[in-house]
């Protein structure tokens, strides 16, 4: 089995184990499965969860797909690179109670007919409400995960996901962070194999760190205005989405299957002008810590 | 009084005489005026009305701002240029009853410290369920408009409208189009207060074309799927504004008020996954009819 082929069965594999613990926490719903072919070569399988007890909308996508590097890619890779390889997970899950946290991760391999080859990925958590302690459990684990490869990865990775999921225009994260990393290629540290099990191991860590947030608040009462805010936020999340989002913007210069590159959607967004949460209230406290640099790992 | 003065005077009048006649339309909201300025020099105010009888958020913004140009116009200018001067109008309105169409307008005028100076802008209408005479009706309007300033003009910017406002990754336009002009510079044909002149006539039009499909759809009977297919044309514009919408953009890249830049996003949108009408529905027919070049002005 060529490189090539490990990652994709991994990460196939991977899209199997997390569909079904998700489908284990919602206790309802199940995922549909749509499988698509891309233009350039290759494809992927969409899974998409929708109304159900505990998810009211989320996708975990697969897709290993190929075609003529795009033109904003150029300046990342050799010269002669033509053509690109591209296989990954991508999950966004936005549940119904506004209690649960709104959680993305993708993992991602890439590799051109010149022989570049690369990593990238990251999980974040956006919390309607953030809650320090939570945002420090999810932080530990994700150190673990990166302590495991490399006693740099978790600072440096941490930083970079205050940056990226970052709304510039708002001047607001996205929420609580997490870590993202991109561009990480082999080298003498870490063999392709080795970064392989990484994002395997980051996988895990997704269900681990999910799951029991599910099943913590998916019966947590809420009023109309906790609605309203989650609405608000998630309005947060498409903007993300479409103006700064790395994959998103992949998705649409490549020509991908649109459906699947928006499951990332909410199926119900808000915007009202100007909108201001009462000074000491729990939406005040929540804008307050939407910032970077904050050391989760301390809340303990 | 120099030109840059007639144009904001102009411009701010025509706010004025919009929002009288949205108010007037809608029965029971009023606009709120929230003058801003911007870092770079000057400023705006920004109108909004919300939760109306008939309005659910329409923004009535006008601007004239100055800075720094940006990185992305300096191709459209002369190599001299460093700063920039701009003012315009723009209107987005989103109705509450998925009968009354969405509206978009938009004037502006540009200015650099090298002299260079052009107009852009336009209309187009969004309905929820296309009506082919109504917006046959719409484009006879705009036409007129435009012929009485040049007989190329509605041709042309009628095709740029098509252009314009379609979404590339759905393969779908916004709505019916209408007119769009960017670069619009006083020549041997039209003096720059031909093109002031111009852009005044458009919001003229706005009100003449807008408050009858107001009037005739405010209180129209609808069902649970119009709306909830509201929403997700409403996710539609979203899209486009997010992603392709120019005004938007430059608003971003200029670090504009974000609440000014952003009005034009509906209170509620709607995005389910791999959402298909019923064949022969109405939802398919308006579906089919986002198509670019068709002949409007033919459905009479």
């Amino acid at each position: 089995m060529s490189f090539k082929e490990q990652v994709m069965a991994a990460f196939q594999a991977a899209q199997e184990q997390i569909c079904q613990a998700l489908e284990q926490a919602d206790g309802v719903a199940r995922f549909s499965r749509e499988p698509w072919t891309h233009q350039g070569g290759g494809g992927g399988i969409t899974r998409v969860i929708e109304s159900g007890h505990v998810f009211e909308k989320g996708g975990v996508n697969f897709s290993a797909v190929e075609g003529e590097l795009p033109t904003f890619l150029k300046s990342k890779v050799s010269e002669k690179a033509t053509r690109f390889f591209a296989s990954g997970v991508s999950i966004v899950i936005h549940p119904f109670n506004p209690w649960v946290p709104i959680i993305h991760m993708n993992v991602r391999y890439f590799q051109t007919d010149a022989g570049d080859e690369w990593f990238g990925g990251g999980i974040d958590l956006t919390p309607i409400y953030v809650q320090p302690l939570e945002a420090g459990e999810f932080h530990r684990k994700l150190q673990a995960t990166c302590n495991a490869v490399s006693p740099d990865f978790y600072s440096k990775f941490k930083t970079w996901a205050d940056e990226y999921f970052f709304l510039e225009h708002r001047n607001e994260t996205r929420g609580v962070g997490g870590v993202f990393y991109d561009y990480l290629k082999p080298d003498d540290q870490h063999s392709a194999q080795q970064l392989l099990q990484f994002a395997i191991s980051l996988c895990n860590t997704f269900t681990e760190v999910y799951v029991p947030l599910v099943e913590k608040h998916k019966n947590a009462m809420f009023s109309e205005l906790n609605k309203e805010w989650q609405y608000i936020r998630r309005g947060r999340y498409v903007e993300f989405n479409l103006v700064y989002d790395r994959g998103t913007r992949f998705g649409l210069e490549t020509k991908g299957r649109i459906e699947s590159i928006l499951m990332s959607l909410p199926t119900y967004a808000a915007w009202k002008y100007n909108y201001r949460p009462e000074e000491g209230s729990p939406e005040a406290e929540t804008l307050a810590q939407l910032k970077k640099g904050i050391d989760w790992i301390a809340y303990v």
